[in-house]
This record gives C-alpha cells, sequence and structure tokens, in this order.
C-alpha cells in the first residue's frame, strides 16, 4: 500500500482521484489545490484530506505524488517532490519551455525518482492492443501509421489564450502515439494549419484545423489530422499498415444499438470526450505507475517521452511557418 | 447509507460483492457462504465480515440481504429475511418449484418487503436503451422480438446433473427479456430442443440446442434460439421488429481493434461469458436496488417478473415433450 | 448458342429478359404476353419477336422456355414444353396444387428434359458463398439456421387476394433456403401467423406477420421470421451456427457511404426490393440453366426442390392453424 | 445511335469495350491495337471490326473515339480524332509532358470536339454520392479530405520503368479525386516518398509508398496515402470532414458473409482491385460521355482537369525533392 498525494481538482484531477480512491494498491493522503471547494469536494469523495504543497513535501510517508495542476506548476512540483525522493505521475506537458523541462527531468534523474508522463492513450485497451500486436509481427514491419484525433467542440477563447496552443495542448499526446505505433523515431516532421472553425483561433495565431505528416530516418511515414470541432463526437482513431497487413482501432460508443428506419441505419455517436473515451486507459496508467512503483521498475511512458513530445511540437509550429519538412533534434 | 449482507461467494456472488464495495450508498457488512475460504476471501477484499445466517437474520441494522447463493437456499433465505423486514435481492430463479416460488412471494409481499429479481440484462445499457426507444416510439408498435443466446461453452455433466436444466438455468434470461421487449405477455409458447453438443445433455434429459416461439394475445411473436456452445464467444443479441422500424443491439468485444491481412479482415470476437459480458449491468442492478431501497420504492423487477419466467420455462418443457403451442397461465 | 423463348413481360420476365439478351451463351427468339405492349416492350429492348404460345412451342429451333408467367399458366407451359422437349426454367411455384405440380414433374420426367425452377436465391453470391464455406467445413456440423426475410412493402389486397397467400408467396424460398442450408431435410414443421400490418390480410384468412420453426431427423433446427413490412428496405440475411462457429450473411446497400453527424452514425438502408437485391442471383441462375442445357448436365434447383418447397408450404398452413408441429412428407 | 472506335485493346480497353458493347446507344464499330491478336479478341466478342488508325480516323461515320491506348500514343490520338471532329473519350494521362498536354487541349479547342477524362472514380457510386452529398449541405463547408489509395500489389519492375512513376500513374486519380472532393483548388502541396516496398522502386528514383498534403487558398487541407501493396486488398477509402458532419465512403467487397469463429469475426477482403473494384463506375463514366455527346452537352470530367491532375503531379514530384510546400500554377 502506497500513500499517495494528488495535484490539481481539475477535470482530470478528479478522473485521477476516483482511479487512485479505487485502488487496492494505493491510499490518497491528501489533494492540493488553491480552489479551496474543489479540493474539498475531492476529499469528502475519496477519504482524503486537504493540504497545501508544503505539508504533502514534507510528509515523508508521502511516497507518490500525482501532479494534474495548471501546465505552469507542474515544474516547480516535480523538482519539489524529486527533492523529496517521492515517485512522481506528471500530466502531459512537464512544460511549455523545453529549458525548463530539462532542469525537471536532471532533477528527476538526480534523486533517481521514477517519473510516469500521463500519455494515456499508450494504456487505451485498443491502441495498447494495437502496439501488441505489432510487437508480435502480425503486420510485419510497419510503413504508415495514420492518426485521426478531432475534439467535438473548440476550447473557449479564454482557455486558449492561457493555453500552450493546439500543437502542445492536443497534438501532443498525438505526437506521443505517432512514437508509440512507428516504434522508430521521427526526423523530419511538417506541418500546416488553418482556422475555420473558430476566427479567434487565427487571432490567437493558433490553428483549428491541422495536418501533419512526420518521417522517420528509414523512411517510415505517419500522418496526423486534426481539428477542434467534431459534430459527431470525439473522433479518436489509428491505422497502421504494415508489410503484411494493417490494423485499425476504432472509436467507441455508447451502446451497440442501430435503428433501422426510413432514412437509412443509425448507430451511436462516438463516446463524447476524453473522460468518457479515455475511461480505462486513465484507470491503466495509474495503475501501472503505482505497480511500478511498488515493485522498484521504471514506468513505461517516461521523461524523455515528454521531452520529445515537446520537442515535436516545437517542429509542428516552426514547420507551420516554414511551410518545410523541419529536422527534428531530440 | 444502507448496511447490507451477502449470501453466496461463488463466482456471482464476488461479481456482486465488488459492485456493494464499490457502491457509495452501501456497506457491505457480513459475508455468508459454508465455503469458508471463499467468503473469507470476499471478506478480505471488501472490508466485510464473515458471518453465518443467523447472526445476518438477527442483526437489525441489516436492512438489505443480497441473495446469491445456490438455487436451493434461495426460498428459506428470502422467507427469513421477509421475517426480519429486510430488503431482498435474489438471484434467478426464486425456486425451482413454482408453489414453493409462491411461498416466497407471499411471505415477501405480507412482510411488505422490496424484492428485486436478478435480471440484470434489463440493465445492460444497450438493453436498456432498446427498451427507452421503444417507449420512446421510435419504431412504433413492436411486432416480433429475435433473441440470439449462446453461451461460449457447456456446462460440466455435473453441474448440469445438479441444475433445473438449460430453460430454468439459461432461457429464464431470455424468457425475461422476451417480456420485457414485447411488452405484452405471452398467452402461448412453442419450444423444441436437441441434444447436439455434447451427449450428456440428452442423458440426462435436457437439450443443448433449442428454439422457441412466444405469441401475446394482439399477435406480437418472439423467437428464441440457445445453444450451449458459441466457439466465438457468449452471443447475446437482441432484435425489435416493430411498424416504424428495427432496434437491434449486438454483442460487445474487448477491443475495437481489426487485422486487414491476406485472408480477411478480422475482428475480435465477443466478450468471453457474462462476468465480462453484463459486467455493466451487474452494476446497475445493484445500484437500482440500493436507490429504490434507500428512496422506499419498489424495485422495478420484481416477485412477479421472477415468477412468470418460470412458468414459461414450465410451458417450455411441456411444448418441447408435446409438439405444440402450450397455453402460458400466470 | 441456344435459342430461348420467354413467357411473361411482366416485372420479373423484364428481369430476365435482360439477362437472356446479355448472354453469350443465348438468343432470345420469341417473347409471350397476353399484354401485348408489355411483349413489345421487351421485344424492342432485346430483338426478340413477340409471339403466341403454339408459335414458340411449335419452333423446333427453341430448345429452351424460360417461364414468368402468371402463376396458373405455369403448368400447362411445363407440360407443352416438356412435349416438345424444350428445357425448362420456371419460376416457383411450379403450382398452387401439389396434384397438378406432381403431373408437370410426371410429363418432365417422362420428355427427358431438364427443368429448373427460380429459387434464384441458391445463386446470391453471398448465400451461395455460404453454402461451399459450410461445404468446406468450416463451420462444422450445421445445428442451427436463422432466416430473416421481410418485404418492404405488403402486397395489395388485390394482388394478395389472386395469389396463393403469404407463405406459398413469400416464404417458399426461405423454405428452399432453409432445405439449401440445413442440408438435411426437415421432418417437422411450427409456424404461427398474425395480421398485424394490414387488416386486409386477416381479411383474406392470411397473415402478414409469422415465425416458423423447421426441425431435421437429426435434430437440427431452422427458425423463419417473415414480415409484410420493413420501413428500412427489404431485409434478407441468413446465419448459420455450426459445430465450430457461425457464419452470416447479410444485407446489401446502394452504397458504402456513411454520415457521422449530430444525431450519429447513419448508413445506407438495404436496396429496396427483390430486382435489386437479388439482380445478381437473377443473371447466375439463367447462366446455370443455359450452361447446363448447353452441356447437358442437370441444372442443380431441379423440379424436386419446386415440389419440396410447396410441401413445406402446406404444413406451415396448417401447422398455423392446428398450433403444433405437422410432419413434412414429402 | 452513336458509332465508336477504340483505341487500345489492353486490360482497361477490354473493360471499356465490354462497356461499349452493352451500351444502348452506342454501335462499337472498330478496335485498334498493334497486338492483333488481342484486338481480335475483343472484336470477337463485341462484334466490332479491326482496323488501324487511319480506316478510324478517315471513316466520318465514327463519331467518338475511346482511348485506353499506351499513355505515349494519346497526344497523337487526340490532336487526330480532334482533327476529323470525332467526340474523345482519353484515359489518363493525356500525356506525360504538360506542354505536349496543352498542344492537345489547343487542337480540342480549335476543332471544338468534346474531350472527357478518364477518371473512373468520380463515377463511382458511393464516391459520387459523397459529392452529391456534400452539394445538398449535408456536411456544411469541407474543411479536411483524407484519401486513402493503395494498390493491393507493386508494378513489375518493367512495367515501372516503362511508365511515368507512381505519382503520375497512381496518385494521378487522388490528385483528380481531392479537387473533386475539395470543391476548390489547391494552391500548395507538399509530398514525401519512400521505398519500403521493392528496391526496384528507389532504383528507378521513384517511390512505392508515400504521403501528401494539399491546401487550398482558404485553408481547406487534404491528405493522401498511397502504398503499391496491400496485402489484404485495393484500398480505397475517402473521407470529408465538414462543419456539420463527416461523410466517409468505404472498400467494396465480394460478399456480405463473415465468419464468428474461435479467433474472431472474419470478413471478406476488399474486392482485388480496379476492374473489379471501379467495374460500375468505368460503366457510368463511358454512359456519361455517350450521353453527352448524344445531347451535345460538355462532357464534366474535361481536358482542363486532366490537365490540373498532371500539374499537382508536378509538384508532388518536386516537393518529394524540396522537402517542402510546392505552390500549385495551373
Amino acid at each position: 500500500m502506497i500513500d499517495a498525494a494528488l495535484f490539481g481538482a481539475g477535470l482530470i484531477g478528479s478522473v485521477h482521484a476516483k482511479n487512485l480512491a479505487r485502488h487496492p494498491g494505493v491510499r490518497l493522503r491528501y489533494v492540493v489545490d488553491p480552489r479551496q471547494d474543489a479540493a474539498e469536494r475531492i476529499a469528502a469523495g475519496t477519504g482524503a484530506e486537504v493540504a497545501d504543497t508544503a505539508t504533502v513535501m514534507n510528509d515523508p510517508s508521502v511516497k507518490a505524488v500525482v501532479i494534474a495542476s495548471a501546465t505552469r506548476t507542474h515544474a516547480e512540483l516535480i523538482i519539489g517532490a524529486a527533492a523529496k525522493s517521492k515517485a512522481i505521475f506528471c500530466e502531459k506537458p512537464i512544460d511549455l519551455d523545453i529549458a525548463r523541462t530539462d532542469q525537471c527531468l536532471a532533477a528527476v534523474e538526480k534523486a533517481g525518482v521514477p517519473l510516469q508522463i500521463g500519455f494515456n492513450r499508450r494504456f487505451d485497451p485498443s491502441f495498447a492492443t494495437v502496439r501488441k500486436r505489432i510487437d508480435a509481427g502480425e503486420i510485419g514491419a510497419v510503413e504508415q501509421v495514420i492518426i485521426t484525433s478531432r475534439d467535438p467542440e473548440p476550447e473557449t477563447e479564454e482557455a486558449l489564450a492561457g493555453g500552450g496552443g493546439v500543437f502542445r495542448e492536443m497534438t501532443i499526446h498525438d505526437f506521443d502515439m505517432a512514437r508509440f505505433l512507428l516504434g522508430e523515431e521521427p526526423v523530419e516532421l511538417f506541418a500546416t494549419g488553418s482556422s475555420l472553425v473558430e476566427p479567434y483561433y487565427a487571432k490567437l495565431g493558433d490553428y483549428d484545423t491541422a495536418m501533419i505528416i512526420l518521417r522517420t530516418a528509414s523512411g517510415k511515414q505517419c500522418h496526423i489530422n486534426n481539428s477542434v470541432r467534431a459534430v459527431y463526437g470525439y473522433d479518436q482513431r489509428i491505422e497502421v499498415h504494415g508489410s503484411k497487413g494493417m490494423l485499425q482501432a476504432g472509436n467507441r460508443t455508447p451502446t451497440s444499438v442501430s435503428l433501422s428506419g426510413e432514412s437509412g441505419i443509425a448507430a451511436d455517436r462516438p463516446l463524447y470526450f476524453f473522460v468518457e473515451r479515455y475511461a480505462d486507459s486513465y484507470e491503466a496508467e495509474l495503475d501501472h505507475f503505482i505497480q511500478s512503483v511498488g515493485a522498484g521498475r521504471t514506468p513505461a511512458v517516461g521523461a524523455a517521452d515528454g521531452r520529445k513530445a515537446m520537442i515535436l511540437c516545437e517542429a509542428a509550429l516552426a514547420s507551420a511557418k516554414s511551410g518545410r519538412f523541419e529536422p527534428v533534434r531530440f
């Protein structure tokens, strides 16, 4: 049984809180959030205690922290937890700045603590199965990967202005998935973005509609398409083409019900958004973290993965401006 | 918060134990099972206490009992719990004997306690959605129902010999589903059974392969097909035809992954068996029970439903012998 | 090159005319129909000549006749063509009367001419493939067959009054399919029918909604469900369960297009009715007939099949009245 | 009734010959091919006459020519037919050289004859339906198009060496489809290619695996993925995302049969290659040509479309070398 603390009582923090509370191998001791009522709500539902950062850091019984607070607080919390030898699970991105990211990684390495990044999609049962079946040789050598990743609705202008932009907030997951599925590091990246959905994306110098191509040294290719609006629901599909076949993973729906009526055969829309669609993966990634910590194993998705995804985001920003393949230098 | 006790620490008892332990509105106090180690395993995982029947019945703080023990113990436990004014959730069937079933129902009625029967499939998200969409008028008047219900593997000869036979153990769920979907009581039933899978079904005078037709007073029809062996996994599908269209609910699969290879496009088999396939429904039916008890409401699936399903089983046994439509007299 | 004549210039006659005109191994010489304009329309489109029955029968160059005229004319045309040693393709049913059917079969046998019955569905690419894959052992021994056969709209009251009723006009195809897929003759049949769609079905003593179960000597079972109204289009599906798996053949749609929109994922309705749905099978059955005639081979679907399907219709009529398994005596 | 001649008796010429022979509005008079036996085979099956180019060109009764001969012969035949005022249907590409293409277009324009280019996929029932439903406003404004286009097997080294390369032979169809679906001309194009399938693609300076992004002036985007080897069969899918939803068109299969067995649910592979997959479209495009010629209407897919597709091929070749967005100058 590992004692843990949670930073961040927002949407994703609540998801982690529920999974920590249910997990037989962990005791959720503390919840930290500047929004006292949000923290209290989670505390009430889980038996945890509302605390401040210092209390958590200074309590030696807390062996693991789960960081789901605002992005700008990640770096300080990572460095603080590492200094106290606590195992760290941190939502992506580590930091919007690569130099600051490197400081975090140095601190973690020096402390020798495990750090897992919240690339939950690797733990989605379907996506994880695709990876396993590639490894089992079912499609031979991977040649092309196609990632469809479309949100059901745009961010508000306020949220967009306060965040890192579409590549660093949304595509970052797809970049990690590209690396996960290609099985070889990308060396070049091309991106193009438009603002077709909401004018404030353009106003803020951002994109709401994007297409990307990555390429590895041996010539494997990956395409990502993004939009911030899919009126039919969260669209999350992957397709991997290899020398011996193709593996696809499709969307998930709330039910298996279809209606055959005068106007056609109608099936369910995909599950609405990430909380529903990736519910299994959030549970599985924390289980992986807790089990890794318990067994003294390095978690499968580590600091280097977080850093590389950020570098791909930077390359995408550069390419969308330059109109050319940008080199990827990890 | 309702204090509850669980009778039965077998496969289905374990499912209920886990759902009771997770439920925020209930505290699982006791587990009762003659197999001490099975009871202790559940107790260890849930914080409940291993107890005997008398302790549970005599503890006035226990407001609700969940009966998942062997079928032959159901009647006595129901009568005992009713006498102590405890709310009752009981797995189907109430009893293999209709007269004994009627004694249970009389005891429950006299005591005025809620009784819910474990027809969990009504709470399956897809099947429940079909019922809701029929009620919403999406397919007009129901005309025909088709229920496909096929187990992945036969029972062992020992289990079969000790149980109530395929109609009372397996088809009983389909009979409840037929009533649930037809929305009008069947008045006639035709059944035919064969033994094509395992010779011991015939040896024991039972069937491993069956087809049934039910008919209501207004002429609505329902077909059920059963087999005890579907090598591709648990096959549980429903199809409802109405004057304005058809609603179908299909199987569920572990992942959404498909492989396109030289020999075709291959998708997952359905989830293996009832524990996996109906996991959601087990959680939902207990939640319904607990909420009904808490709010003083009558649960949706009650004693009469359990009794009627048993009468349909009797009619099926009679028809499979007589080769004719048997009247259904509830 | 075989010279042929067509009797009947109605809907199904037109389908055959088009396929005969296209076929490289046949020359369509004559079209016969009391409705002169209908015959002329077909003649104009195919290069055939409008003629009367005597002309066709007395022209020794006509080696094959295709009978797609009204059911009551079939017997006389079969007997006439047999007397002139012409190969015969005849739409089902041979005749509504079994004794008369037997006269036809005797005439054909005496003449030693090939006779093929228009059970076109055996030639549907999907259904034919199911049969081939059963024969290849892909699902082991057949145990249960489920046939869904639902027309998009009812017959008019006039057509219904003038025809043989729903079992002899519609279900007859399903009975042939049952025999085709079971691979063993049915020995018992149970049927129940209702009138839920149009009151004139009841008024005429007929059914618009029916369910049937057939059973073979070894205990294999087949279920058929029929309705004369499927608002979503012609619903023609088969499902065969065997000891090693299940083969299914589904509906066909005009396109592969789907729309993902706010209200769900919408696919095409099935093709509207038999002319569209079974277009391939009409072409294939005539090709089979012509090739059989050319090579002096007995066609695969012969007189006995037509007769047996009629006997199953009679058993269904009897069972729907008696409410019991009726014996099937071929 | 229009008299027509066919140039080219190869694979695609045979497809056109069959469709011309079947068409009620056309009489196929001549077949021209330097391979005498190939021409004779087609002549025998269609009633056409084997002839040389001069005979065809000098026969004033020939009102239309269908050019399906080797690419290098297209330009001369177009110019020759235009000089004789014959309507022209020509397989893509017009010529591998843009200047030569322009000479053809000038000749055609001067002669005032109709010219249709063989972009058959626009006439595929599913793809044509997608276009119609976009026009009907079903998905609002188009934002992104995704085209999956993968051949079942690579060309031989000989064929590859003698042809125009993968972009001009294969992707050219996808470029036309991109223009067809975007509804706005692309202004920039990015392409990257690898040789992962057969080393002779690299040896010949060509690509067997490619990804492309096109972009219109308003920021609409289109992705194309190509491979010369899809072991599961010809993979031809389109996906169009708009402000109000997504339209998808999938592959077509020979049957609707699926097998549920111990290892999963297996469906048919897609139809093998273009002759099977696009059979309907070849028939429909010729029908469109013949009807346009008959009615004096300009065919829907004209010279400008052929030219623009070639310019996109040139841009792809340039981009695959430069690694940057290349401008598209029509």
